[in-house]
């Protein structure tokens, strides 16, 4: 059995590293194997142990680091996320192409252990920066923290909607506009 | 001479309230005058002192605040804002309907000080919150600052292409799985 290659997707965060792997896996001719990586962060609803991460404690992953046991791992937002070096070596013996899909970081450490020449890397890069900007904005999780905020604060803005006379609703700035002229044309006229 | 009223244009965050604003004082019939705030923060390329606020010292504020000279003011982002009294009353002695546009807590001082029966309040109400939201994540300064620091960072992401194999632009999924797998393909007939 020949053994697989070793191939590495990576590229700038907000590329689409995940949904281009998730395209490649689709392709059965390519006898790939997806590398699912180890994190110690919590298993989230729908997610499976084995299938989108091996979820372990902090224990079990120092335990695995300092056996040498990880080709590559990242401290990420509180947690430890790494690449099992066995079950990589295993597939690869199967026969398998097994792909890492990992960020620029983690590449670097693959290479340095493995040798670049024993490495298929592949670099993932944006059509421009316009378009990475667009994409991060699109997933950025502490925009919608913010973003979030303020929506519950408008929330309290609004609740003190009857402390005023009048209220209008800005749909259309020119028939908001005209609204609030006649209420301050009556206003004045009344005083 | 007939007192002016004063108006007060109040809302959540994010409602359009500037822009409402600009828009009612294009119409000079309504013989409004628009109440410049007080500011400690620094004058930005293209204002001026009076136009967009009167800029003032940390020490000047506190002083006019002491003296009971601002109708209302808050503490935002590091810097104070207020709006001045005596030019309110001078201007709605001159007959001018005098517009505060002003956030809900000021609004709140404004109405307590001079009794809500004498205030012409306005509550500017957004369409939808769906709307809200799509207006605050327009204009979050603090998302376009995680989402240039996460810019700056794919940049030097991209500065370590050289140390890949294969560099494939992500333009169009389908194009650029195809591409990789023909990479995949040749390496592993090369192996």
């Amino acid at each position: 059995m020949k053994k697989g290659l070793l191939v590495i997707l990576s590229g700038p965060s907000g590329v689409g590293k995940g949904t281009v792997r998730q395209e490649l896996m689709k392709d059965s001719s390519l006898h790939l194997w997806y590398s699912v990586s180890m994190t110690t962060r919590a298993m989230r609803p729908g997610e499976e142990n084995g299938r989108e991460y091996y979820f372990v404690t902090p224990e079990e992953f120092q335990k695995t680091l300092k056996e040498g046991g990880l080709l590559e791992h990242n401290h990420y937002v509180d947690h430890d996320y790494g690449t099992p070096k066995a079950k990589v070596e295993e597939m690869r013996q199967k026969g398998y192409n097994v792909l890492l899909e990992i960020d620029v970081n983690g590449a670097e450490q693959v290479m340095a252990a493995l040798g670049k020449e024993n490495v298929c890397s592949i670099f993932l890069l944006p059509p421009s920066f316009e378009e990475l900007a667009r994409r991060i904005k699109g997933r950025c999780t502490e925009c919608d923290k913010v973003i979030a905020e303020r929506l519950e604060q408008a929330k309290r803005e609004i609740a003190k909607q009857s402390d005023y006379r009048y209220h209008v609703v800005n749909n259309d700035l020119d028939s908001c506009a005209k609204t609030i002229a006649s209420i301050i044309r009556k206003e004045a006229a009344n005083d």
